[in-house]
């Protein structure tokens, strides 16, 4: 696959079917995860790949709590507002609303789960990039995901399930759930890139706009 | 290019030339990082393009002071043992330093800097997969980088050169040189993912061994 159509088509894929991960694909996607790069090349990080359905159902009963909260906190505005409103942004909020229910309603079915977890990493520039490369290999090979960190609502039950030492200083980054998507592949609508871009100093404009994404 | 070619070569490429990186790269850079997902859909993000030479001079000036604050600091060990042993960590060790110190002695040549910002993303998982889509976007044209979050030794200073307007909860996230290399792209060494990655529980193995690079 084509470096572009994966980056513009690795899109949030939560609605996935139940069927198994290849371990070829598990393999290649923790491969490419360990080539990105991390400050100082200390490649701080762990990878714990989750395919224990009892394992995965205790995640799930954390997810399903945590995504209520989310809805309560984080979000309680736009909730609200795509509740009462029918405008483009509440639009946009309400399928985000349901693609995530349907992830609090389905999580115990995710086949695979991925944790990364950092060390003494305080900005998250030397596990994401790991974490987004093992995403784009997992596109590359068919297999959607979508990146959550909504489980640090419940962070010490998850690690507790997990086994995680966090007296050696370990923390949970995030949860990426994997599988064979139902829906299609696409690229997202997103903001245009020069309309959050500027040129030299905050404020200035780019240089050049794009309205159209450039692939395909 | 394919994708598992760009996420296997696409390491830190701190020596560049001062040679401009072309209008079309740079818009393809932008539009790549915008497609990259973040929490809630939210882009909560803004990016700077810097080439002027006066505003990559001032910065140029901050990296080097953050830079001999990072040995100072962070890498103190390091430096202290890359200095009196040659086992294999002080040799990697020492060959970052001199990749690190060829920057911190030519950062004023960088054709172009690029600079993310994040709003009320505590766990960078909603910045850098941005950010690493634009360096693998610009991998594929070509393109080397290298992201460095040490200027958050200067932030302040940072944020003063670049009209930051913090009072609205922008933050920089990192800062990433692009130019064409010097060098040679490369698959990157890395501690084997099996030894990084466990299985539903902390420390069981993850049930394969990937002793070389599964690319090419």
């Amino acid at each position: 696959m084509d470096i572009r159509e994966a980056l513009y088509t690795t899109r949030a894929m939560r609605r996935v079917k139940p069927d198994p991960v290849p371990d070829d694909i598990q393999a290649r996607i923790l491969d490419a995860a360990v080539r990105a790069p991390s400050g100082g090349n200390a490649q701080g990080w762990r990878f714990m790949l989750v395919d224990d359905k009892d394992q995965i159902a205790k995640i799930a009963a954390l997810y399903e709590e945590c995504i209520a909260m989310l809805w309560d906190t984080v979000y309680k505005d736009q909730v609200a507002h795509a509740n009462t409103s029918d405008d483009p942004d509440a639009k946009q909020f309400k399928s985000i609303m349901n693609s995530v229910t349907w992830a609090q309603e389905n999580f115990a079915t995710y086949p695979l789960l991925l944790f990364a977890f950092d060390q003494f990493d305080t900005t998250g520039g030397s596990i994401f990039p790991a974490v987004w490369s093992a995403m784009l290999q997992a596109r590359a090979d068919g297999i959607g995901s979508s990146l959550t960190s909504v489980l640090m609502f419940k962070n010490e039950e998850t690690l507790d399930v997990l086994g995680v030492p966090t007296e050696e200083g370990w923390r949970m980054s995030c949860c990426v759930p994997f599988g064979y998507p139902t829906g299609k592949w696409g690229v997202a609508k997103r903001r245009p890139a020069h309309e959050v871009s500027y040129r030299n100093t905050w404020g200035t404009p780019v240089g050049f706009e794009i309205n159209e994404p450039l692939w395909p």
